[in-house]
């Protein structure tokens, strides 16, 4: 069942150890993992963890989706129109964090009480959304729009998934997208609300 | 220096341990604070605390902001014009937040490590925010608005005072509502993008 021209022995243990990390980041945090325990349950050598991932660190971003064919699939989203990149962004976002053993949900647990996590999440969070959004927007301001979409993607998915507040909890996905994808579109790509020629938004100052 | 015609014995008293326990939270979350510690710190007998707010939970809700005088402020601010709705609760929000041992940031802390601060955010916000919101808008999705709402409040206090992501982090408050304001207002009154009849939005379907 494997695809032909790959070295099955290599892809086997890789996925192994992606899963063992997965479970236990989703399980203890980030903190509390540690390489050895990750290798114990996926069944491989400690040593096979770091040759792969370098680092606990590079397990992280490995386990959070940010390799391992997510990051392709992350491209391909950042590169279609920007016009539908709110929609896309949001859909793909609800999908990541619906799963049931969500990487993100863990991801969020551990930055809200561990200042280490925090800084990963900062670091991962720089680099690899706000950095990439930097890239496609090339506007002056892309680094915060970045932190607003951030802001609005990152909400949605404590009150979704840890709060569990109702109706937005069990709301489907194309609800959730006909309501967010409008405010991650607006924060990508709609003027400077401060700017002096920006269009009047609908909010009167006091 | 004490207001002409109040007790102060039971103001200063009351002030004390709404003080420590703002103290307490911040620094423990909800679950590892008892009302005893709290007693501890503001130098009273445990069962003053019980007198004044009945319950843990009671204290809590004094805590982060819903008596003592913010709740006749959040009702002034739910009571004024709808249309500058969004505008005034995200700079609420930003001072709630940015105060120094900010209640709020604690909170989230908790309740991303606790299910039963989870489940006590789940109650404020169902009460406290939803609730209110709902009577204020007086529609049949209010209570969805209501989340929707919380989702952008709720991010933007993670990433700015949690993980701290800039230049969101540091942000001035005017830069941050003139971006926020008109998400907020349009989950509360924009007309339901899922609607047949509802005004289209800039994102296209795939």
């Amino acid at each position: 069942m494997r695809p032909a021209g790959r070295r099955p022995g290599i892809t086997d243990t890789r996925a192994a150890i992606l899963a063992a990390a997965r479970t236990a980041f989703a399980a203890r945090g980030y903190t509390a993992t540690s390489l050895r325990q990750v290798a114990a349950i996926a069944e491989v050598d400690p040593a096979l963890v770091l040759h792969y991932f370098g680092s606990k660190r590079g397990l992280f971003a490995a386990a959070i989706g940010l390799a391992d064919g997510v990051d392709t699939l992350i491209d391909g989203l950042l590169r279609g129109p920007l016009n539908g990149l709110g929609e896309r962004l949001v859909r793909f976002y609800l999908q990541l964090v619906d799963s049931p053993t969500s990487p993100v949900v863990a991801l969020l647990r551990s930055a809200a009480s561990d200042d280490e996590a925090a800084r990963m999440v900062r670091e991962f969070i720089g680099t690899e959304v706000i950095g990439r959004i930097v890239e496609v927007l090339a506007v002056p301001d892309a680094a915060l729009r970045g932190t607003l979409v951030g802001t609005e993607l990152v909400g949605m998915a404590v009150l979704r998934r840890i709060v569990r507040v109702e109706p937005l909890a069990s709301a489907d996905h194309d609800l959730v997208v006909a309501w967010l994808a409008p405010t991650v579109q607006r924060y990508l790509t709609a003027p400077d609300p401060t700017a002096a020629s920006s269009v009047k938004h609908t909010c009167r100052t006091k």
